[in-house]
């Protein structure tokens, strides 16, 4: 979100999703049982489009310029439970059931956030830990 | 995430944070007392860092053009619990420890993601369901 004043936007109840300048929104995967927050993928009108009408996850891959069915070659696919968008309408979140909770990351690990990054003043590069 | 043959990146234990070609990076943030998605919104180098030696969760502002510590006006101020980032490091995720839970979200919500979208076949605009 970004704290701008537009009422229509935030409190409409006409799904009107925003596109960033290259036709991307970006969304949220959380697993449905765990509440973990699996992976940040990005969507066009077409991949969401087909994720609303067929209840599995699609996304666009941004570097293979592609349409992109969730597991289509590594069978982690994602059924939508529930979609949900924010106040200003340009992210969405999705809560998924999972079909392989060990290999959502395409590394082949349950999530791709399996790095965390230390507090503390210094350069932004520094040692991160990884825990999965 | 995107798909992609990077292993470096993705195995990687120093934080290199790619940014945009606008210079800013999503950062998914989590309420650490409820696990739910508070917000999506975006960083520059300078909010990331000051997050890092702070603990405080800044952010920057697409719209002012600004950088913005949360709560500084409305008081929903963040503290960060734990800072993850992703496979090829294009994506913060924060768990936050919040200072004020009925308004994380600048409409006076609890969450940004107060609207769901249902599912299925039909044009991507749609009637939204509005439940907090």
């Amino acid at each position: 979100m970004d704290e701008r004043d537009d009422a229509s936007l935030e409190e409409s109840l006409t799904f009107a999703p925003r596109f960033d300048r290259d036709g991307l929104i970006p969304c949220v995967t959380i697993d449905d049982a765990t509440g973990d927050v699996l992976m940040v993928a990005w969507m066009n009108a077409e991949a969401l489009t087909r994720t609303l009408e067929t209840g599995d996850v699609h996304y666009f891959s941004r570097s293979r310029k592609a349409l992109w069915r969730k597991g289509e070659t590594s069978g982690a696919a994602q059924r939508v439970v529930e979609m949900r968008t924010d106040c200003d309408q340009d992210t969405i979140l999705i809560r998924a059931a999972v079909a392989d909770r060990k290999s959502n990351c395409h590394t082949g690990r349950a999530t791709c956030f399996y790095r965390s990054v230390p507090l503390g003043a210094g350069p932004l590069a520094r040692a991160l830990t990884k825990d999965r």
